[in-house]
């Protein structure tokens, strides 16, 4: 199953729905059920000793997820992210970071999937999250 | 068991240690084997819809916890996030949010708990957590 | 938000549709959003060293949330676990097992809750789950 | 990193520490901070409509991952799980089970991973879970 929306599309799209968070992350690829994003790591994002923090690394996982799911199933489509589980490996590195998420099941109530990321640079992963998004069939799940 | 620091005492040790996210949220009650945390929501933390992001809370969630935990085993104490588990139940109105963390088992090398999240003023809770601390021996866990 | 069925009738759906199972556990009590429930441990639920196996664990959990949501929604439903989350506490006691479910939300398409368990007779929680199960609108989640 | 057992000394350690468990499970292939394991479906683990129960495939995901954990520490080692999360993605067949385990880390005191789970024949994945191992130091974690 190809990927409705281009990495351009989802782009303009993040851009016009999420404005405040333009130039923060980027889509490194979108392919068939994944996504690779990249996110800008400044010192906004960094804690004392110099590691990026949690909630940076739970933005980056649900936002790869989110690119992954918007790819197949277009732009038009609501969701709103119920679960997700994040375990936290190694101490990040104060760069930016790559984080690559992999739909496990596209439903047509549920998608369910897993994002691994990692320091740019360095083939340890530094966290690894699940998530699954409801996508609602026409009204909202409330 | 009676908790070994006060809300006061853990407020001036977060200050000095995370200078930057000063007033972004406050410890209101402090007890045994708990906590309770408040975000300052700004506009900076809403989501277009006017709803409370998800880094957010995860943010609050992790951090009622880490100020149960701290109160517990006292301020010498280095600890790390290595598992967050989030659900997300409602949507949350662009207010203040109370989060409650309680520990479920505060062991030798690891604390687990659960964090409930409300927006102020609304007895439904929005967002519900666990999440487990490893508590390093003497050297870091790498 | 008072429920739809009471324990005996939980049971008797149950039987009928899970035979297998009959004897294994027993509901102690149904409320408003929330079940308890014991599983009778045997030999056959023990692991070396005569603590309760993990499998056992979620099984009462991953049950006694279940009999919470039959009991809003009533016997005609079907449901299916989606996610379920475990955190195991402490080492239980060769002993029967209780646990406590409680709905955190009952969605029209998801319901969340959380159980935590006990060994019978020890205030000090065995392990504390969340999870979450999909009602599916007419036809099935496929 | 090569693991220290072979699947054949892993097997002999679990039918020796684990009796009861003998010929419900075996081990396919063992790699670097991997294993593959077979879960032998019969009767006793399907529900009604010939699915695999969701306790068979917590215990194949979790087995699993123990297998790559023994295989690189060695079977002297006693661990115990911390935290387990699965998704459920699809209705298994009824059929034997195939748990594919990674290592994500493998800590001094925690070992981490994520586990995925097919019917035997089928490309596509019936469960996914992460999980962590406590990796007590001498004494045990209590």
């Amino acid at each position: 199953m190809a990927p409705k929306l281009t990495a351009e599309e989802i782009t303009s799209f993040l851009d016009e729905v999420f404005p405040q968070s333009r130039g923060t992350m980027s889509i490194e690829e979108v392919g068939p059920m994944r996504a690779r994003m990249r996110f800008h790591v400044t010192e906004a994002h960094l804690r004392p000793g110099g590691t990026v923090s949690g909630p940076t690394m739970f933005t980056l996982a649900d936002c790869a997820f989110y690119v992954a799911v918007l790819a197949m199933i277009g732009r038009e489509a609501l969701t709103v992210t119920t679960n997700l589980n994040i375990n936290f490996l190694h101490k990040p590195a104060p760069r930016d970071m790559i984080g690559e998420a992999r739909i496990l099941k596209l439903g047509r109530l549920l998608a369910t999937g897993e994002a691994t990321l990692w320091s740019e640079g360095d083939d340890r992963p530094v966290a690894h999250a699940t998530m699954s998004y409801a996508i609602p069939p026409k009204d909202d799940l409330g």
